[in-house]
């Protein structure tokens, strides 16, 4: 179960909210796809009227909104940002993205460990983007943050798990909850992150850019259950050897 | 949706029935899988009594029985234990296995379609056990078989999909379906398969030895809808370079 | 060290003969390659003129001649084009391929198996092209052949050892050398067959494709050399915990 | 070629002194691998008098010192280092290690930043061990760093390029040589690293724990130098389809 702030969810799947094709799309991705939590930039915010609203719906549907800082470039612009976030939606809670890289995305470690820094210091419950980096991730714990949330692979990438010996320390070591992000392009990616022990997964391309992105809201939906019950079951581990599961018919032995 | 022999499987989760603890277990993980075809050794049926009894119960369940030949290590062995088979459990469904090694208990491809070509001719519908070799595949196909079974792994090694490469060509070239057997460790493991387009996995080791194989029984059954529900969705693939889903805040691009 | 026919080759690298743009480039690749057997299919044979005569330069280089039946989709097929070769070049000689696939160029298990036996039986020194499948491995063996060739990844595909878990096998259970044949993308793929324990690699693409051929059969030559001598130095294998090589500097656990 | 602080090395293969059985041993691995420049912390340096004196046959064999900070968990630690290090040993080239975690030793990226600025400020030439962090790899050479030498694999895990996917995009993002550092567990690693364009790599534990150091030592100079061979000869790269080397047999067409 992933809490954050005090705050169970029973869902552990996090929906970004862009690149849908319209408001309506993105509603019935939200309901099918079981989140409780979904991020959106500032920039899908109509402030001056009612084009492309999707606040508005979103409260609705009654789901938590995490205000992203996406476009952020600096500690400071990710701070402006986040302060206009907590004044517009009436939420402290924050997820810290600043990557001043425009090919790939990829987040800046010193600027995401400062302006977390800064940002818990200002009541906000922060959740940053950051990159599979073990040390990193101990020192944003360390900073106050309520979870980390390395990145798999670069955004809408699609290529899945591609950081994974450091996913698997970044877990074991991890006192707070480990929400992976980026990268996950396919319900077998969602439901192998949660396998390995992560507490949520975030997706957003995958299921925007889908062909039928209901539907694949919906299949990540039960991959995360799947991967949830399986942590209940108990994975046996790869093993080297071949395991009959069909003993030896005893009758052919003695033929 | 699986179909073979004109009989449509609405789960695409086929269930092995070895190393389970107690028939009550294998009944309840049974239930749990919503598997609708279930394999079983000849060695686990008794004929003499009712100790060890899981014919009955599975019967009383409702899943359908596909018999293996586990054990066979010739085509001459195999044919004999269908025909056991068959008459013992009313049915001419036949998962065929014969592996002469003890050690990886990998499939031979030279007996194995020399015993399905015969045993089609005798009317069986004959799911092969196979390596994950395309050309046997459509050979296996050629003669007659309902269904190829390439593995994706060594039994009961539960390392996935190792065997990728060969299944994709497999699944491209098919005429009948592809049921991924042997080596899925995971419930990632069988939604992966499903993703590539296989139309079945069928499950043992990973289930029976979970430390809750009930649990883990329901977590596969998930993975295979999610699965499912992800080739309704249209995966978008993966890409080379990251794709922002949150556009660059435009406020921002004003600081 | 490769020993065929009781004849010890130094060099592990196989080279094929197709794709390079000209006959001299071919002769400077084999040099640089310090290749000992080449394999060449009939076609490339110019039984009528002086065009595109390799045969006469390849015989001048000392390099042995391995004959192939590419091209031949049936047992009975390459037969014939094995007793054309052993006429044609004078030596017995003979990479056996049988490829039904026009797309992949997969090897077909059956007609290769039931053609080694039957050449075997006609005096010919049997290197068969395979799929990576251990049982299948072993009957070939089984039945006289010289050594196997099983594939690392389709022909031409450059992809490397995409079948590395079988491959493991066919290397842990062989009692005759074991090629690896068709998909080596890159020197390091060399190395790593070399370092699994393979006896050799064939290669062709990834030399007569690169932009500069020559340099790469230099490269070849040195992975390869690599990969021999990790091979005598003793891998150490990975291990899961990270391992100081430099331990702890011991004035600074006095500050 | 590899160009530091304006001085060419012809040998891509940087040697880690530590874990070797004797000095002699270490003073024959650094002959046959070739090197130019070997890593020491400074614990190797035997101030009081002749045990284990390393110091002295380095210099005989005329390779540069790189000094290290291994077990430095700050950046107030790892510049304390350096300055005993270019006190004791006459150089200003620096490889800067700062990794607090003591079970996987991974690097801190924020003391790291940190101390490469102040140490750049006092006049050393750093190469700093780093993660496989893209944007922090462009941030230390902003501030002057003259390599960057991210990792990849935990040290000492012998587990090869774990982090592929980060340290391409940091070869094709980098202004200063890029050296992978730690984790290169066999020959064929570090020819792949060089093939991706790598400028050098960093062994250490896989040639000092090998059964046969000073032959290892030999196959990783030979992988390097077939690494480098295969960027002169230009990898063609993967490709989908299967590209037959030996074309369709002609006389074969008329059967």
């Amino acid at each position: 179960m992933l809490t954050i702030d005090g705050v169970t969810l029973s869902s552990p799947l996090l929906l970004g909210t862009g690149k849908f094709a319209s408001s309506e799309q993105l509603m019935a991705a939200v309901q099918a796809s079981g989140t409780e939590l979904v991020t959106l930039a500032m920039k899908r915010l109509d402030f001056a009227g009612p084009t492309d609203d999707i606040l508005t719906p979103l409260q609705q549907l009654g789901v938590r909104l995490l205000p992203n800082t996406s476009g952020a470039k600096t500690a400071r612009e990710a701070i402006f940002a986040a302060e206009l976030a907590r004044e517009a939606l009436g939420t402290h809670w924050l997820k810290l993205e600043i990557h001043p890289d425009p090919r790939y995305l990829l987040p800046d470690p010193i600027e995401t460990l400062s302006a977390a820094a800064e940002l818990v210091k200002l009541g906000f419950v922060v959740l940053p983007y950051c990159p599979a980096d073990p040390v990193l991730c101990k020192r944003l714990e360390d900073v106050g943050c309520a979870a980390v949330m390395p990145l798999g692979a670069p955004i809408g990438s699609n290529q899945g798990l591609q950081t994974l010996p450091m996913l698997e320390i970044i877990i074991e070591q991890a006192g707070v909850p480990v929400i992976i992000d980026a990268g996950l392009g396919a319900p077998s990616h969602a439901c192998q992150a949660l396998e390995l022990g992560a507490s949520a997964v975030l997706v957003n391309t995958a299921i925007a850019s889908a062909s039928e992105p209901v539907a694949m809201a919906s299949a990540f939906r039960l991959a995360c259950q799947a991967g949830m019950a399986a942590r209940q079951g108990g994975l046996a581990g790869p093993s080297i050897e071949a395991n009959a599961s069909s003993p030896l018919t005893a009758f052919l032995e003695t033929l």
